[in-house]
């Protein structure tokens, strides 16, 4: 498949460092639920509008990340967003990290739940959800 | 007064710092905010209760801070909250973040307006909050 | 004069939110100074560059906001940042929050003093600094 | 063993949630980043210290979180950190956030290689180190 990713850039900016010079940890995260607004949003289910309306929600039941090479401030970085897995009711992102070196400096991956408006499970994931993560299912993963 | 102050403890933790070695300066006003939640449990108007409850919301229309001597990783810091001046539907709190060496290293001030669960800015304060704030006035600090 | 601004843009996304469904108000110190930091890229004076050269650093003493309509998830935002201010050893930068109305959501104002790589403040900001800001002072401001 | 785990507590603040009314999943990490930090202070390696004296480096190179049950503004949070695993030269520190009905709400892990000052991994843990994780290893973690 052609289309199995959604870019999203930024630069490493002040906040996102510590004092040990290089990108925290934990903004990692933030910067990924960035790219995973900017991919929802993409794909035609806008987060806030969801959040807004309260019919949907995709709550995380499990994220993480591994880092493989520094992110220094002011460096640009480009997240590559990517379909890893469907299930039956939750479905997994992936997210690249590629530094301006081309070089892969991080991944990170989060698994979506989705859930009605009273926080209840739902048996199986919306129909067009379910169509629209599809398109962007990484050509190596495999949906159940 | 005995009691115009009330004190909120935290230490500079790698997060809130940045490359430059310092604290960020932003991440102060998530202190202040931290040491105004921990003021208003005390005085019985819990701000994730009234958020909860959509009765009556706070939201800031100014914040500002000074910044005088810097705040490093691992600094202990306590911040000293007061209640600086309280007007018709507004009100001002004070803040003074001292260091380890007892200096204050800033000061920050925030305004709260009262609207109602609509938004709608109230006529007046409700009295119970402003009974509630006024214990904690600054002896130098005046009504309106 | 012309170019009296730079323009920066972003997206409120989820983590700027709070539980009352707008954007923290700390965080908008956050979105301020990636502005400043695109504005200084711009001017000549990459901020993480001084930071890793230790030659010459730009601590902020002052930081406020006035925050006028709300800001919700979703919203797109445009950031006019502008020189304020110049003195001898410190200047002025604000910001001009704009939502997708074309409204000014919010306002905020940072000011910087120049200091040496032992952090002892400068007798006179340097002069090619001086030179560079000048170009983007608002017309209604004054050099000292 | 007794002391198997030490123990941070913390309360589930405004900014620390989204507009969705829970916490945000990313800022799980920046909590655990505080236990960690805390745990660290106790067993004789302050992270602050050592970022400063630049002798010993601790980046992480993988972080994780399972999300269970909600977390929601005002909740009060226990964090329960022990050591999950010992190896040649990294470890995994683990997490658990305790509700305040005493369930798990999530927990976390990330592991820690150590690098000399130039950014080097070292052939082997500190000795010193090695040895006071050790006293906070889970009974059912090994060593390698």
């Amino acid at each position: 498949m052609t289309t199995d990713f959604h870019e999203h850039e930024f630069t490493i900016r002040l906040h996102d460092t510590d004092a040990a010079g290089l990108l925290f940890f934990g903004h990692l995260f933030r910067h990924a639920h960035d790219a995973f607004e900017a991919f929802m949003d993409m794909i035609g289910f806008p987060v806030d509008l969801m959040i807004r309306d309260g019919r949907m929600l995709l709550p995380l039941t499990h994220a993480e990340a591994d880092y493989r090479r520094p992110l220094r401030h002011g460096d640009s970085v480009r997240v590559r967003v990517s379909v890893l897995e469907i299930r039956r009711r939750s479905f997994a992102i992936g997210y690249r990290f590629i530094d301006h070196l081309g070089e892969v400096a991080a991944t990170a991956r989060t698994v979506h739940v989705e859930v009605s408006a009273d926080i209840a499970p739902v048996m199986d994931l919306s129909e067009s959800l379910r169509l629209a993560l599809s398109a962007y299912l990484a050509d190596d993963a495999h949906t159940s």
